[in-house]
């Protein structure tokens, strides 16, 4: 049974570049903290393995498994802390004919079990030389309603937001390492992809280095419910009632009007 | 020659409903007050000859040339005062087959010719009993490079004012009657469309009645350069500057990473 209120949390944290093992530390322990607090889903940001100044160099030198016992905890904390993942992770994928990574974010839910692995579509400037794009705009239907996933600079985009509204999503979530640069973006972005669909907007983003923290949830009207420091580690919490989404469409009538 | 530095204003007046004359006298005096001040382009709000309040039953009485004579007074106005004007007003077309009006932008150039009648695309509510709707979003090529024209609601979906961008719109005008309502919509709307596109975006609203004002023009990086008060008549004022566009548009990669 779909349940409309639940309690959802962004993990807005201080990624240190290349640590994997610190990261992943971090990540656990950011699981478990919100289990206390019996939050149902919570996300982290972009690349919270590993954060993003690593190089192509660096990249292939990593083992092809490096990855492998991360997810497989992940699951587990998942089932065990009964709450659902959003991880922005780097991912590494072999095939017959070469090796890939990707920006990805994994969708893991309170069984364990991976429901999605969303890849960023539309990579950065240099992150071109290193990713390999993805190719589809990732909405999951969950216990929760249908939950959209958005890596970053997907959401400096209305076509992203606007194809995972039309199918389905009601709230989508947002993995980020955004720049102080480009904060006003941030808030801009994050409220017009939300008004424009009439959806709740979860952006998390990390602090340290160059980002400018301020996660939030948007509400489905543009306006911010709830938002982090610009500069502070925070375990950002709030209870999303998907009933505003139906209200608030009830009232502006875009999906209604909107000439497709 | 295209001229990439040029002065603008938005004439936020206050509407006498269904009164035409006092509108139109008004609007005469404005584009007035715009030449002496050196305006090359000014824009009115949506409607400004007739206000939003008439029925259909109004309508129907109204004599099919009622609209002659001000758009050739408006003609020989630009003319005269070298001036380009962008009114929106009450259009009435009729065919064949049926009278139909139009919730519409007429576009005069400097030597008095119409260079587009832009007519609104989406109706809000209640406008879809009285109107009937639009079917293109209009950019025209002028000396001031290439100007797009959207109606109120249409600033509330991301697809029209990309269209205009992907049609080369370097500047957009957005005549409207925007209600105290929806204020936290008009602030999200012009900063998001100008962002996502990398253009200005001019908004002429009117106050009075329900309107709440706030006519402002948008930068090509969603900031805002000039705005206007909620309450009071305003003739706002600013030079336009389009190597602002190239120079935003050199920095954030949006249209050359686009996938289409």
């Amino acid at each position: 049974m779909k349940k409309k209120k639940f309690k959802i949390a962004l993990a807005q944290i201080k990624i240190e570049q290349k640590n994997i093992e610190e990261n992943c530390k971090k990540i656990f322990e950011k699981i478990e903290e919100a289990a206390k607090e019996n939050v149902d889903i919570i996300c982290f940001p972009e690349l919270a393995t590993i954060g993003y100044t690593i190089t192509t160099d660096e990249l292939k030198k990593l083992p092809e498994d490096f990855n492998n016992a991360f997810i497989e905890k992940l699951q587990e904390k998942a089932k065990f802390f009964k709450i659902h993942l959003l991880v922005g992770y780097l991912e590494s994928k072999t095939t017959k004919k070469s090796r890939d990574f990707y920006n990805s974010c994994i969708f893991i839910d309170d069984d364990g079990k991976i429901l999605a692995n969303a890849r960023k579509v539309y990579l950065w400037k240099r992150e071109k030389t290193k990713f390999k794009a993805g190719n589809k705009f990732v909405v999951k239907n969950t216990k929760f309603g249908k939950i959209g996933i958005l890596l970053c600079y997907d959401l400096e985009f209305p076509e992203p937001a606007r194809i995972e509204c039309l199918k389905g999503a009601e709230i989508i979530f947002v993995p980020s390492l955004w720049s102080f640069n480009a904060e006003n973006r941030w808030h801009i972005d994050l409220a017009a992809n939300s008004l424009f669909n009439l959806l709740f907007i979860a952006g998390c983003n990390a602090v340290g280095d160059s980002c400018c923290g301020k996660s939030k949830i948007v509400e489905p009207d543009g306006s911010t419910l709830i938002e982090a420091s610009g500069t502070n580690e925070e375990l950002l919490m709030a209870t999303i009632d998907l009933e505003k989404v139906s209200e608030i469409r009830a009232k502006i009538p875009y999906l209604t009007d909107l000439k497709k």
